[in-house]
């Protein structure tokens, strides 16, 4: 099975991201607006699953809340026609995605972390520099506090239900 | 803020679900197939949420583990034309409910507790009842567990987002 796990921020900044997603991102219906802090692995048993999820509640009750800081549009483009809104980089979220790299939560990361949220994919090259010369104008500034992150998993149509909720900082 | 509570049957059982909501259902891209505990209630304030969630911790703390069993496929119709998995009734699940609408987590309920899961809804009288006759003729008889549920929140797309999960049983 597939999993993955994610950070979704707060319902304003979901629905604005949603606003574009809406028409230029096909993953529009599959998920909710996100920050990627694990992209897809495998996970076939049942054992270690509950073995990884003891492993990431570690983490996350060692690694306190933090601010991001959403401040400008960029692109992966020519590596993929994603638009998205950069996130500053913050040490607490560096830390929590290394952590979910290390050891036996080890998996490929083909790319360094760049903190994003995706508002466009697979667009068009026309349509993409189009969309993003237009949002790049955008006035964007915002700050928002992060206090938990969600496993997930995918099902047969592509879409990703909620496994567990971890949260920064012991709570409970 | 509109907030609810559910939960996620195995992926088996949402991608079985899927398979007919992707045709019959209008909600397919809104939320995974799931049972719904609380209908949606509103919640305006962050103390009051903080509150709310230590009070569902303590109610899921106190509840162990069950098993759900889908066992036929009903209607709603005429009050609406929802066809649904019907999950056997069972103490733990019942107690579950019961306890999610007490006391500070007093909402309406409209109708009385009839467990189950949606696989589709708001199709015309006509292909309401072709469909319903059938799903019927399916033989359906599962049984599952269930060691978790979830509170999520409303998008203003109509979407919905899990904000936490809550583990039958005290775990941590």
């Amino acid at each position: 099975m597939k999993y993955g796990i994610a950070i979704f921020p707060s319902k304003k900044l979901q629905d604005l991201v949603n606003s574009y997603r809406k028409r230029y991102d096909p993953h529009y219906a599959l998920i909710a607006p996100h920050l990627t802090l694990k992209d897809p692995f495998d996970v076939e048993d049942e054992d270690e699953l509950k073995e990884m999820t003891r492993q990431i509640h570690e983490i996350s009750d060692n690694i306190q809340p933090f601010n991001i800081n959403v401040y400008k549009v960029g692109s992966f483009h020519p590596v993929n026609n994603v638009i998205y809104f950069k996130v500053k980089e913050e040490e607490r979220l560096s830390k929590l995605h290394e952590q979910l790299h290390k050891d036996e939560l080890y998996s490929e990361r083909p790319y360094t972390f760049v903190p994003h949220i995706t508002i466009a994919q697979k667009l068009p090259d026309e349509e993409h520099h189009d969309v993003l010369e237009s949002m790049k104008m955008m006035d964007i500034d915002h700050s928002e506090p992060v206090d938990r992150f969600q496993l997930l998993y995918q099902l047969e149509n592509g879409s990703w239900t909620v496994y567990e909720t971890f949260h920064l900082g012991k709570v409970r």
